[in-house]
């Protein structure tokens, strides 16, 4: 069978076509970093009552109009709104009273003179040296969120802020997507568990730490099916295994052709699967392969660690957000960072070149250094704080230019 | 007592005094988002062995010299090199063995062709079109990792290939800082907890579940510590206990100036106290107090969540990163974005304003459009994006500015 490898933008729609998982409910207090499988819509006014925004006095504002340093406006107090209460006093003409930010603006009350212009002459007279206008340092009872009005919508990755707004409106549950599972399968005759001593030729299971902590950086949940020699019987049972406890199956490991070959002579026994994708035009990552078995995404990712790692930022991670139920996913806000090209950077065309780099600060701007060395270290991937991608239609970048460096995880 | 407020500078050098916390020993499975508590020295050479970084086959580099599409060298096949074997055979002049990517140079080989330029004239006879240098395709025993230098410096916080890295490198636990706890104490009559209706003018106690999510998202742990009027008695009780149970603790909520001045009778009543700041030229978030408890720090925030967000976000974010035990915590890339200043922005000189902002894509630019609204509300903190920091020596930033937008968590 002959397959054409795919381009970037190709792949990337390709493993944004599967489906979110289902849904659940978690704990307020359990739900940040999920992504909400429902839009929150506001159950209730917020904050439901008027409430000062400072420190001071309640008026009428037309009592205070024309209050200045010079010709101050004198109120009677009439006593203090106690925090969390409902104040039972009136506030009438040429009255002020005593409150707090927070506290409920009493009824006649339109606005809060703040405490810095407000003069005691004695117990119960108030000098005012400036005027407010009607709902000045006040809020409305519906200001914050109105009843029935879209607060976030579905698909949002909760941050701090989102659940504090939720605990105001009173939500102790949240819908919310389940946390994907990923099933990993590190395969190779030449790798062996950690806890042993590699001999010659042995070296131990980078892969299945490294993709594992990178589901856990990208909020999913890993699940170690094991090591697999180059044995066809023993992969199709550890993928098979995978496709039943997890929600994607992630082969890696095994950076030789004949590896690959076993990879893809195991999708094609099984029912209902679809070749996705056999090669991307990019480097490092070009042997990838992607699969449809039913429903679920099946990776075969290039052994060495450098290249899976390229292909876990620039493809698994959008995969990820996918498959989480993410819109939107934070407008990718925390992944790219500009920066000046600290030296030229060739590259050959046809494929798109991801290069490390290493950024440091100078003169307030970014630079982005190249990190060169052989293909085959891991090195380099430690020393790397972000990649660079080079177009395939570009003959590579100059020294100076203003790239976009996609930060590692 | 009379306390001049301090700026932005002045309280960052402060918070940043405090020490880190104890170590522990992680597993290396559970070591991902940990900080290093010493330098991570490598116990042997990485890979180990001389490995091939493509498939090909291993022959001695000078037979190979002068070999072109033109004029091709013929060599004689002397078997495979198996994955994970240290293989038996030496490869002598003239010879060439068949090895896949990962796999073990034999001895007598110092390069490999990479199997695009091989072609098998007969089962024993290879052609080769073009000529290898001498370690071309091949990596050195300790060209990843020399064994005694440095690999992961103290301070670290583990990334996905940090991880991986010390898989290889055999290291099945690793020395790291305990996570940090965090008491929160959340303050103020009208606060009342989640599930409860708040009667008018009551709230319910949304700072508990945002600072404790901002901890989630700092990987540091929040200890709840409950909900307390303003009462001295119930606040000293309060305070004592997150002393006890945690490495810091954060009184929060509580948003008048009767609150503020109960956190600091409380803490006058303390042994052992010092007073750091009491207010700080910034807004929002003036109103903060910082103190130092034995040797834990103790934040009096401001009780409107936006503030105390702010608070959290420029100060709180780097005391937690000192507390973690991290140096130079990821260079501070994820937590900046530049970005074209949408509309001018006015300022009171005298403070850094931090302006709340939402981002936007526009022609490959990012463009920071701020967010107003009354001081009060919560909505604008669930829309924005950033935070812009307009410093105290302008009066403001114009349309069109180059900015950098420190990014909500």
């Amino acid at each position: 069978m002959f397959f054409k490898v795919k381009t970037t933008e190709e792949v990337l729609s390709l493993v944004k076509r599967f489906s979110p998982v289902n849904e659940e409910r978690a704990t307020l207090a359990g739900a940040f970093g999920r992504v909400l499988s429902r839009d929150f819509i506001s159950p209730e006014n917020m904050p439901g009552f008027s409430r000062a925004t400072v420190d001071g006095y309640a008026v009428r504002a037309r009592d205070s109009f024309g209050a200045s340093e010079n010709m101050p406006a004198l109120l009677e107090i009439e006593g203090e709104v106690k925090m969390g209460e409902s104040p039972s006093i009136t506030v009438g003409a040429g009255k002020a009273v005593r409150i707090s930010t927070g506290g409920m603006l009493p009824q006649g009350a339109d606005g809060v003179v703040m405490i810095e212009y407000c003069h005691l002459l004695d117990e119960s007279t108030l000098e005012i040296t400036k005027s407010v206008s009607p709902q000045e340092n006040v809020i409305q009872p519906d200001d914050d969120f109105r009843e029935g009005n879209l607060v976030l919508g579905k698909g949002r990755r909760l941050r701090a802020q989102d659940v504090g707004v939720m605990a105001g409106l009173g939500t102790a549950e949240v819908p919310v997507y389940r946390t994907p599972k990923v099933a990993i399968v590190s395969t190779g005759d030449e790798v062996i568990p950690i806890d042993r001593k590699p001999r010659r030729g042995q070296v131990r299971d980078i892969n299945s730490y490294t993709l594992s902590a990178f589901c856990k950086h990208e909020s999913v949940e890993p699940v170690l099916i094991g090591l697999c020699g180059d044995r066809f019987d023993d992969l199709l049972t550890m993928v098979k295994r995978g496709l039943q406890v997890a929600d994607t199956v992630w082969v890696s490991g095994g950076s030789s052709v004949g590896t690959r070959d076993l990879t893809l002579k195991v999708l094609e026994s099984m029912d209902d699967m679809e070749l996705l994708v056999h090669g991307i035009s990019i480097s490092p990552g070009k042997p990838t392969i992607i699969a449809r078995v039913g429903h679920k995404a099946l990776f075969g990712l290039p052994g060495h660690v450098a290249s899976a790692m390229v292909v876990a930022e620039i493809f698994l991670r959008p995969f990820l957000s996918c498959l989480s139920g993410e819109e939107n996913p934070g407008k990718g806000l925390h992944h790219f960072v500009k920066a000046r090209l600290g030296r030229n950077v060739e590259s050959a065309s046809g494929r798109d070149d991801f290069i490390r780099v290493r950024l440091r600060r100078e003169k307030g701007e970014w630079v982005a250094e190249p990190i060169f060395g052989k293909s085959g270290l891991i090195s380099t991937l430690v020393e790397a704080d972000g990649l660079l991608r080079v177009e395939r239609n570009t003959e590579g970048l100059y020294q100076g230019d203003t790239v976009d460096v996609m930060l590692l995880t």
